[in-house]
C-alpha cells in the first residue's frame, strides 16, 4: 500500500512541482499591509489544497492577525493523532535587486527552484499535503488521524499563535506534532532537532542628570550616563564571555547527551566559522566542540544594541543624560525568563554607581527553552525513516534559536514536536535568491509517506 | 576726559537701547543657510556702528564662510594697542513656542532686554562700540591704539576663524586682546575668566562580524562588538570616574594658584548643583570645592555618544556587528591634544580582546588650555576697574569649556586675552527667552571707559 503512494507520488512530481510553483507565485509576506491580498491567496491555495487531498474538515480561522488554515482528516479509530505544522507567510523579498530572478516568478535553475518563500516554508509544506492526496487517491485513505495547523504569522514573530492554539486546542488535540517548518541543519549532515533555546528580552536605561550637559562646563562633575552604563555592562561577563550573573543559569538542566554525542561528531570547523561570519580568527582559536556548545546548550546574555549621546556624524560636545542597552538571553531547559531577568536585574541594581537611576524593562513575556523528550516513539520513527533515505542515522542536534510553537504545543495539547523538513539553512531563507533543492522536494514525499504509515503503526 | 565720556554715556542711554535693539531684530543665525540675508545685514551693522565711532578703517572681510568685521582706529604713538574680539552672530532661535516674546523683536521687561544674541554677544559687543564712539565725540579720541575683530561663525565652531586670524596678522598686531564674549560665570560673584580647559575628540569603532548576526543561531560563539566596546571603555576610569590611562595627564602642569583660592572662597554648593542639573545626588555627597576642581582643573574623559546594532523600538535579537563611541576630553595646561589621543589609542589598543578589529578616529585638530600669565598688566587692570563698580576685587576663576580664541590670537599674535564681557551665565543665551540685564549693560559703559583709559596709562 506504501508502495502504491510513493509511486503515486512519482509519477506525479511534474505536476507537483507546477503546484509548488503556483503556490509561490503568491506574494505572502505577512510582515507588510501592502501584501494583504498575496496572504489572503495563499491561505486560500493552502485551503484548497487540503481539500483536494480528501480531508473533510478545512477551515480558514481568523485571529487578530493573518489567519490560520485548520484542517482534519477523516476519523481512523484506535490510530494515534498527528497534527501537522507549517506556515504559509513568507519573508519580504528585499533587497530585490539582488536576486537574479524575481522573487515571485519561480525559476528552475541546476535542480534548484528559486522563489521567495519555496524553502521557508511552502515546499516542505506543500510535501505532506500532496503525500495525503495519494493516501487518499491510491491508499485506500490516511493511515492515521492527520490534522493541520498552517499559520500566516511565523515570519512576523507568531503574535497571535498562543492564542489560536489555545481557542482552537479541543480540535487539534494530538499525540504528536509533526513541524514541516525548521530546516535540516546542514545540507552534508542528516539530522534531526531535538532541542532550541528559550528566549527572554529586556531593555536596560540608566538615567543621570535630566538633559543633556555641554561636556566643557560640566565634564568631570556631572554623571555621565554611557560611563555608568559602560561600566555596569562590563561586569554581566567574563573576559571569555562568560554569564556572571548570580542565578542566572542555577536552575539550568543537563542537556539529552545525545546532543554532547552529535557534537563531537559534528567536526564543526571554528576557524572557518570566523571567517564565513567575516571576523577575525581570535587566538586562541577555540575548538569547534566548544563553540558549537556555546551555540546550542549553553545560556547566552548578548547586547543587540547600545545608545546614548550623540551618534550622528562628527562631535557634539554633551554629556548624554541616558543610555540604553537592548539585551537578549538564549536560555537552556531548567531556566524561566522572567527568573533570568531578575537576576540580571539583580546584579545591575547591585552595581549601579551613585548618583543615577536605573529603568529595567521587560520586553514580551519571554519563551522557555524547548527539548524533545528523548523517549518520543515519533522520534525514533524520523530517526527509522530518515536513515536510509539520507545514507545515514541521523544526528539529533540542538539549534542556538528559539522556536516558541515548540512551547505553545506543548502548553496547550501537551504534545511533543518532532521536526520533518526537507530544507536545509544554506538555502539562503532570510536572503534574496531563496532556492529549495527539488531533489529534497521528492525526497520528502517518500519520507512522509513513510512516516505516516510507521506512526500509525504504533 | 573720563568723566566727560561717561557722562556722555549715561546721556545717550536712551539712543544706545534703541541701536542695541536695531542690532537685535537682525537676525544673524549663523548655523543656518536660510538666515544669510541677517548675517549680512548684522555685519553691515557692525560696521557702520563702528564707522559711526571714528574708526578711520572699517573692513568687511571675507573668510571661507561668514566675513570678519575688521577696524583700526586713530594711530595713537606711544600708546598701547588693544584689540577687541566679539561675534555678531547669534544661536538659532528655536524652538520658537518657547519664547514669551518674538526672539528678533526686542522687548524690555522688568529692566531686561530679552531678544535672541541680546547677552551673546550682540550687547557686550556693542559697549566697546558705544565707548569709543563718546571717546571720539567728547573724549578728544580714543586714548590707546584701538582695533576691533568681530567674528560672525562663533556659534558654528569658527570653523574659519583661525586661518582669518593668521592671514590679517599684520593688521592685527596688538598688546593684548580684550574679548567682549564669555559670560562672567554667576551674577552674584565677581569674576574674571583666566583658564579655560583644551580639547581633544576622537572616535572608537570596534568591528566584529562583517554583519549583524542572529543572536539565537551565533549567540555564545559570535563576537559582539557591543560587548567588546563596553568592556574597553569600562577600563578608561575607575569607579569614581578619574581617567585611567596611562600618560594621560603626565604631562599636565599646575594650575594658576589664585583660581584655586577662587574655588576655596566660591562657596559652590554641591547638592543644588546635582538638583540643578537634574541628577540624583551621589552619596557621599563630594564638596562642593571638589566638583568645582573637577570642573576647572582636572581633565576629563567623557563619552559623549556610544551606538552598536539595533536601537529602534522594541526588540531585534542580533549579534552587532560593529559599536562605536565619541569621546571627547577636556585639557589643562601642558597636555597636547595628539599626545593624549594617543595614550588613549595605545590603551585601548592594549585592551581589544582577540578577535575584534579597532578603528580610532581624531575629530578636528584639538585645542590646547587657554591660561592667562597672571602677571600680565591687563589682567590687575581689569581687576582694578571692575572692583569698585562690582563693589569687590573679582575672583580669578577657571572655565570648564574650551574657548580655541584664545589660542588663536596666542598662536598668531603672540597677545593674551582677558575677558571683560557684561553678560552673565544665567541669562539663557543658548536657550529660548535669551535676555541681558540692562544694568550691565549700563555698567559696561562705564567700565569700558575706565578699562581703555587705564590700559592707555601702562
Amino acid at each position: 500500500m506504501t508502495k502504491a503512494v510513493e509511486d503515486y507520488l512519482v509519477a506525479g512530481y511534474d505536476a507537483a512541482v507546477e503546484e509548488l510553483k503556483a503556490f509561490c507565485r503568491l506574494p505572502s509576506v505577512s510582515t507588510d499591509a501592502a501584501y494583504g491580498a498575496g496572504m489572503r491567496a495563499a491561505a486560500e491555495f493552502v485551503a484548497d489544497a487540503l481539500v483536494r487531498s480528501g480531508l473533510p474538515t478545512v477551515e480558514i480561522v481568523e485571529t487578530g492577525g493573518h489567519p490560520v488554515v485548520l484542517a482534519e482528516g477523516p476519523k481512523v479509530p484506535g490510530k494515534p493523532t498527528v497534527l501537522v505544522y507549517g506556515h504559509y507567510d513568507v519573508q519580504p523579498p528585499d533587497p530585490l535587486d539582488k536576486w537574479t530572478s524575481p522573487p515571485f516568478e519561480p525559476t528552475i535553475l541546476d535542480g534548484r527552484l528559486y522563489a521567495r518563500g519555496v524553502s521557508d516554508d511552502k515546499g516542505p509544506l506543500l510535501i505532506p499535503i500532496l503525500v495525503s492526496r495519494a493516501f487518499a487517491e491510491v491508499g485506500g485513505g490516511l493511515p492515521l488521524n492527520l490534522k493541520f495547523l498552517i499559520e500566516g504569522e511565523e515570519e512576523s514573530g507568531s503574535p497571535n499563535f498562543d492564542r489560536a492554539v489555545e481557542s482552537l486546542r479541543d480540535r487539534l488535540a494530538c499525540d504528536v506534532v509533526v513541524s514541516a517548518d525548521g530546516a535540516m541543519w546542514r545540507p552534508d549532515l542528516p539530522s534531526v532537532m531535538v532541542a532550541g533555546r528559550g528566549l527572554a528580552a529586556l531593555e536596560v536605561t540608566v538615567h543621570g542628570a535630566s538633559k543633556d550637559l555641554h561636556s566643557g562646563r560640566h565634564g568631570g562633575s556631572a554623571p555621565n550616563a554611557v560611563r555608568a552604563l559602560t561600566q555596569m555592562l562590563a561586569t554581566l561577563h567574563d573576559a571569555e564571555g562568560n554569564v556572571l550573573v548570580d542565578g542566572f543559569a542555577s536552575t539550568a538542566l543537563p542537556p539529552d547527551p545525545a546532543i554532547g554525542e552529535a557534537i563531537r561528531s559534528a567536526r564543526f570547523d571554528a576557524g572557518r566559522y570566523f571567517d564565513e561570519i567575516g571576523a577575525e580568527r581570535p587566538a586562541p582559536l577555540p575548538s569547534g566542540k566548544d563553540l558549537l556548545t556555546r551555540q546550542w546548550l549553553i545560556p547566552t546574555l548578548e547586547f543587540n544594541g547600545i545608545s546614548g549621546g550623540y551618534a550622528g556624524p562628527g562631535t557634539k560636545t554633551v554629556i548624554p543624560a541616558s543610555a540604553s542597552a537592548k539585551i537578549t538571553c538564549r536560555l537552556v531547559r531548567g531556566q524561566e525568563p522572567d527568573a533570568v531577568r531578575e537576576a540580571i536585574a539583580t546584579h545591575l541594581r547591585r552595581v549601579l554607581p551613585s548618583g543615577y537611576r536605573l529603568d529595567i524593562h521587560n520586553s514580551g513575556p519571554g519563551t522557555v527553552a524547548f527539548g524533545l523528550d528523548p523517549d518520543l516513539p515519533a522520534l525514533a520513527i524520523v530517526e527509522d525513516v530518515l536513515e536510509p533515505l539520507l545514507g545515514a542515522r541521523p544526528l539529533r542536534v540542538a539549534m542556538g534559536a528559539t522556536i516558541p510553537i515548540c512551547g505553545v504545543f506543548e502548553k496547550y495539547l501537551g504534545a511533543g514536536t518532532v521536526f520533518f523538513s526537507f530544507s536545509t539553512s544554506d538555502e539562503d531563507y532570510h536572503a534574496p535568491n531563496e532556492f529549495l533543492r527539488l531533489s529534497n522536494f521528492r525526497l520528502g514525499m517518500t519520507a512522509w509517506t513513510r512516516l505516516l504509515k510507521r506512526i500509525a503503526e504504533i
